[in-house]
């Protein structure tokens, strides 16, 4: 009997797997339940309950319980050659009042690889690892990545200095405080080295919505995006009367802001033209609400402008026409463009050779997928730029995330199953060829 | 001996007006001082100051004091026929912490053409009133022009009952408290009928930047704009991950917001072309500070739209053009334009024969002047619109209006003053055209 998905065999291999995952996401769902969502602060109770959960079900079939410096999980299901490690997982903090599937989906999937496997009694290749990281949400610590960069030994050192949003508490006392070593963490102490890990492969809700509108369950995710980030644009002109101020005389911010935010997307028109990946995003515009009105010809606008890519190439020739558009705009506006400090990430391409072999196994179990990039940022490009072979795999999720509505058919989860149980069986996975490092 | 302007003469017949100008204006701001700037509330402490402090002044040269039955003051010297009266000034209500001459500067050049005709034992053609109304800014009532309203019989009955910002209490209840006659008011009846009335001429300092950047003390205004305004329009498109979001599945509000403002702006272009009188300005550009964010696109964009021209056909066109415009944004961009509740006034053409005559004037003194269109609303366009001659005198003023900064050089007090004296003896005031009351 074919499942709904065409794949889905009751009985088969994978059942333990399937189980666990409900019951991981069930569970998971009730110990971090802040209505609405949920809450699993970064080193606070729910990440913790959520840490002990996925240990109690990998008790089940006795895998070895590990901890990093951070304290970072790892669950080893013992392999045929011990002396490497392949890391499924991500991490198991949320927002505040966030999704519950947001990081916990790279888990669950972990978890029920391992329990598949156990159940049926085969032993993966290598050690498998599930691997849960802990903060990764950059609403907790200002810093994103900060399990996984910790783990590779990359962590700022300064952002252990940094306090959390709720607590008033910095990082290194908040992991001092579950019993873990921010000294070791300082110091850039691992519990694997990178040519320990055979690979990182971090499966993920997408918090986009092209899987939908392709009408597939998954994604093989060909590179993270980095970006270019100037937060606090000012557009100033001058203030005048709406009807008593002649165009001639006018220094209009508003039209300068709009005219800005236009030349941006046709410049984003000419990258897509050329096949380049980037996105072009103004999150605020914003008149100056202590001083405009409607009878005012606006003085001031704030904008917010984000573009994102896989490639660091195309990163640098936006900014350079971001930069000329804005003289452009100053000198036909007669109003000052302030880009202001400029912040982003650099790209992390995730391992081409790994894609293969997931398109490879997806074939194999009858799955269609599309591949695409990761807009968001994820710990997968921590370990990509430490010059592991990392993967994601998407999963399809109807309402984006980091909010209460994120969504995920088990449909979908038993599919990246399967597509995941056939990849990890590929013996190409012992010889993934390794990117330099960052 | 010249003065600084060319025209003002040590003295000559206008020394009483100059020096009474430089008292009035002195006086009015310590009567009137909220630092920042001046407060003068409608029906009152500070109109009621103002308007005692006015006819203090023209007891001086025993004028005749007038009430209507909403408390407009007429300050009367005699002409040679008693039969017409021509009206010369403004209001004396300010913005909160305003500028000491929107409206006070009319005031006080009636007073000083009469006081410098009083000095040299001069009767003028007409009786001359200076007229001191009441509640001409919208911020006491919500409705503009209460003083002129009433004082033609054309307030609208509604408004009797609006409670003014600041107290509670309705502005029939304040005409009550002062001794008029709200219920007269609301029966539309005047102290002059407008066939009684030769002229309404009032001279304001210019809101806008025309005057100094043409360098000339004076203008004469060729019409008061009217306006359509749509001060709650909502641009709605979908939230989204500002780097997981491809361009084709993008509702992008601020997108559609900013093409929405300078389609607008090219649409100004077009008349401007066309030499139509058109002035579009978008006072107010906001996404959702509750649910914006620099990493999201934006799913809603509030806008307040305000067009103004001095001609009803153009607006009538205007507002054509931005409904099909709005309805061309929602096609190209998949959002939604809501333009919402329009507001407006109608255009009021004034005088032409007395600008002719204003600016015959203006010449036989030896003043430059230019011709320019008031964008802000004045009671001179309840004048024009009940068809009695109406005209604007502009002052030139560095700082814009309803701020503390506004300002007034005295010797551009002085021009106007030279430039009205020669107006209001010409002989052809007497014949105006009446244009039909609107």
């Amino acid at each position: 009997m074919m499942g709904p998905t065409g794949i889905i065999r009751p009985n088969d291999t994978l059942a333990a797997g399937r189980t666990l995952g409900r019951e991981f996401f069930n569970t998971l769902e009730k110990l971090s339940a802040t209505p609405p969502g949920v809450t699993r602060v970064a080193y606070g109770a729910g990440e913790v309950a959520a840490f002990k959960l996925a240990a109690e079900m990998a008790k089940t079939f006795r895998a070895e319980q590990r901890f990093d410096a951070a304290g970072n999980q790892y669950l080893i299901l013992p392999g045929q050659d011990r002396s490497r490690t392949l890391l499924v997982g991500s991490h198991l903090d949320s927002v505040p009042h966030g999704g519950n599937f947001d990081g916990a989906a790279g888990v669950a999937l972990g978890l029920a690889l391992q329990a598949s496997l156990a159940a049926t009694n085969k032993a993966p290749l290598f050690d498998l690892a599930t691997v849960c990281l802990r903060a990764e949400e950059s609403c907790w610590f200002a810093h994103s990545y900060v399990g996984s960069r910790s783990a590779l030994g990359r962590l700022d050192p300064e952002a252990l200095e940094v306090k959390r949003s709720d607590s008033g508490k910095s990082l290194g006392e908040h992991m001092a405080a579950l019993g873990f070593d921010p000294q070791r963490v300082r110091e850039g102490g691992r519990l694997l080295e990178p040519e320990e890990i055979v690979a990182y492969i971090e499966p993920h809700i997408e918090q986009g919505p092209a899987l939908v509108a392709a009408g597939v369950p998954l994604g093989l995710v060909t590179g993270i995006r980095g970006s270019f980030r100037f937060r606090h644009i000012e557009v100033l002109g001058e203030y005048a009367h709406s009807g008593a101020t002649p165009r001639a005389l006018r220094k209009d911010a508003g039209l300068a802001a709009a005219r800005f935010v236009v030349a941006l997307h046709e410049m984003w028109d000419d990258f897509a033209a050329a096949r380049e990946d980037l996105t072009v995003t103004f999150g605020e515009i914003e008149t100056d609400r202590e001083a405009h009105g409607f009878s005012k010809v606006p003085g001031k606008v704030h904008l917010c402008l984000d573009v994102r890519s896989q490639s660091k190439g195309t990163l640098e020739r936006a900014q350079k026409q971001v930069q000329e558009i804005a003289l452009r705009i100053e000198a036909e506006t007669q109003c000052t463009v302030l880009l202001g400090e400029r912040s982003g990430s650099a790209p992390a391409p995730l391992s081409e050779p790994l894609q293969e072999v997931m398109l490879d196994a997806a074939q194999h179990v009858g799955l269609t997928t599309i591949h695409l990039p990761s807009g968001a940022g994820h710990d997968a490009a921590t370990y990509a730029q430490a010059g592991i072979p990392a993967a994601m795999l998407f999963i399809r999720n109807e309402n984006g995330s980091h909010n209460p509505h994120e969504a995920m058919d088990m449909a979908d989860f038993d599919a990246a199953l399967a597509l995941l149980d056939a990849a990890i069986c590929d013996p190409r996975i012992a010889e993934l060829p390794r990117p330099p490092p960052l």
